[in-house]
């Protein structure tokens, strides 16, 4: 979620302020809702009545229906699934609309500040008795550090950010936009809460899509040197409770890793990847974004997911498939090589 | 192998005492054993009188059968292969019962000591002449810096680690529990010596095995930028004379690297990976662990290596085999397809 | 290119000296060329008269035709299409030759010292009004940080550095050999402008080829985190405009991305990679080295790219093909496995 708490928005705005400022001309407001008070943007679960929040396209309908954010940005096709109680601006592109009025509502500078450790005036950091804080490190304002804490040399703590207790923190981390629990160890190098990789229109303008969210990062979870964990472009970036992650692994915005899973060095999760309990990921697995790994699944190293995948599911290969199946396969071209001349 | 210098045990234990604080009670030991002093524990091949060794399963009846290990963790398979002179303890589930006396041993509290930097009441690191240091390093306690090397900002030099002479130590490098060579060269953001990936109970409880062991990077070593080196879980990752590692790479806990190797940017190497001398890995290559690529052997790029190759060996494809194996495949499916819709 | 700025040569040579501290006695050199003078080495396109080049077979051909070097070392069979202003030494191994030649211009403790932040005697770094400087960062000698750019804690920004104005260098970033443009932001952990992974005499001895070039990132480019782009070798790496990179990529020596390219995460650009504009390049994409994409051409992730593609192109799979073609094999394979046993 955009956690005012990291990303303050500008301000209130009017909605047909917002759009005015967001230069998007091709909406109708009614002069009713265009005094409708807006102060920040959040995913459509977790929207409330001052937020505004995005439904694209039909992946987005379920959510739709329950929302109680106060405006939506819809495409035509989902206008009539808006609640009762939303005001549904349409759309052409909503997805793009929607990246302009989060970037009046976090303008790039603000968004920088929240990523820079010391804001002025801000209050000094917590931290509390027993820490162990080596030399050159930067802690943020206000971020809070737990009891019986070691950080290491070079480490940057972003404002904000909590850490809980017993966590060790190595040499030359940075933590930024994080929550992070109790007896969590982050070995040296990684970069906790970086900003996802999300961009709209291609290869032309490549126009940066705002990364507000979080990083949270669940009690007893390892992660291994160099690792990088993005925090969610709108929602969470979540590492669930004793998973464990390897060296160089590269887990994106929005994923949400469950329970016990195992994640060997240099897999790369793409935006939200979903892994439900104890799902193991073998070394150099990738997938592609929004796919589910059901509980207890298991990935051979270098799998490449493209899809759902159902728990207890053992898959390998590119695309990854059932490893009975992959086998099969490579069964029936090595017999039918075997003789041939290339 | 468990160095004292970099992991000191907590202390000399009566055998029975060391189960009974690991709460193992699924074994049996005489009560003439009971009172046999264990102060320290090594893989088979370096343990001695004072140790506690593991033979879990028949890839270790080798160096059981000449090991100097006062006691050995092993399975019933391999009960009768335990020498006279040490001390056989039958354990169900060997490995896990080690990983718990390991904890015993080397309790987390310590082993954390012995990656922090500074040791409390230590001695402080020897600098030989002619070393130049940047600002904001950290060298730890009783560390040995050689003559003529360089170390960069913001480096981090774990305790006890020792760096030969005319070396080159990049800005945002970290290295702990490592003994390193003369003319190595580490570029910028490295890590050397972090924790391998090593765990029990997959995706259940998630045990973690304690990595004890050292790295070892031998003289006229270089190594690319962000790339990490595991130490060795008991025994040593060893990086051999004269070999070049690119950025990016992961060598996984326990890897052995011979002389003369070249390893591509982006490799990965996973545990107790062997490299003869004069191997060449190719970019993005993989290996499970367990492996031996013999002399002079080439795996070409984004190889995935799963079983042992003889000396000249040179492969491609997942899994690797014979180059022209791969072609001929590749060939037979290119005209099978050609004419065909999908 | 060698920037003096960067890696200044030891001095002047006259041409029969630098083959002899070069230890090169299989060439002719006659009376009158032996004292012609060379203070630098540049690759065939961007060297003049006081310059040493190479051709070292027939991909430089085109090149060579119309360089400008004072001296060209070359293979038996470009000789004669060396052009008359320039002396050409005919070299059994000119490649070889030329990397001794190189070490003769630029000693091992010269380059290391260009990658030293702090060079003893130089002036110090000229920072613009406004710009932001975190704890414990490191600014090279002679270095250039424009207006408004932020600088976060242990940022290491090499001599001679130049940064443009309102950029984002984010925490434990290291800056080298390197010319930043405007506005553009790289992302915590970082490295610019770090040696490329160039040997000769593979797995034998190993000799390293200097790398001496620079690394070129143009304006609004944006870098995530934990990403490695090298300096060219001889001439440039270069990012072009408006071009966005993933975090855990790595781009090698030489490479040289068009504007408004995409580059996902943990994709790797071999060394001398050409993105034309526009190209859109997958998670986990790998390129040989010395290959094109066309302008707006995409590799889908974990592509193999492993020769020239034309712009438009779509291609996928290792090696990477057109798409359609890709699927059509995938769909032949699973035909054929089905219904038959392992």
């Amino acid at each position: 979620m955009v956690d005012t708490k990291f990303f303050g928005s500008a301000g209130e705005f009017k909605l047909s302020d917002l759009f005015e400022l967001a230069e998007i001309s091709d909406v109708n407001i009614s002069s009713q809702d265009a005094s409708k008070l807006i102060t920040n943007a959040q995913v459509l679960d977790t929207a409330q009545t001052g937020d505004i929040s995005l439904a694209a396209h039909k992946s987005y309908a379920k959510a739709l229906s329950t929302t109680n954010a106060g405006v939506v940005l819809v495409s035509k096709a989902l206008a009539d699934q808006v609640p009762d109680d939303a005001i549904a601006v349409i759309c052409n592109d909503p997805h793009t609309s929607y990246v302009k009025i989060l970037k009046v509502l976090f303008p790039a500078k603000r968004r920088r500040l929240a990523i820079s450790p010391i804001i002025p005036g801000a209050a000094k950091p917590e931290i509390e008795s027993g820490v162990t804080i080596a030399d050159y490190t930067t802690i943020g304002s206000e971020a809070h550090i737990g009891q019986g804490t070691v950080i290491g040399p070079n480490a940057v703590i972003g404002p904000n950010v909590k850490i809980g207790r017993n966590c060790f923190i190595g040499a030359n981390v940075t933590i930024e936009c994080s929550l992070v629990g109790d007896d969590v160890s982050i070995a040296n190098g990684v970069r906790i809460g970086a900003d996802g990789f999300g961009w709209l229109d291609f290869g032309k303008s490549n126009i940066k899509i705002p990364q507000l969210g979080r990083t949270i990062i669940q009690s007893n979870v390892e992660i291994g040197a160099n690792t990088t964990i993005d925090r969610g472009a709108l929602d969470d970036t979540i590492i669930g409770e004793n998973s464990k992650v390897g060296a160089m692994v590269k887990i994106s915005h929005g994923s949400k890793i469950g329970r016990n899973c195992l994640i060997a060095p240099m897999a790369g999760l793409a935006g939200a990847t979903i892994l439900e309990d104890g799902v193991l990921i073998g070394a150099n697995v990738g997938t592609v974004g929004h796919i589910t790994m059901g509980e207890g699944s298991v990935a051979h190293p270098r799998a490449s997911i493209t899809k759902d995948w159902p728990a207890g599911s053992k898959i390998a290969g590119t695309p990854a498939q059932n490893i009975k199946d992959l086998w099969r396969e490579y069964a029936v071209v090595r017999r039918l090589a075997k003789g041939t001349k290339k």
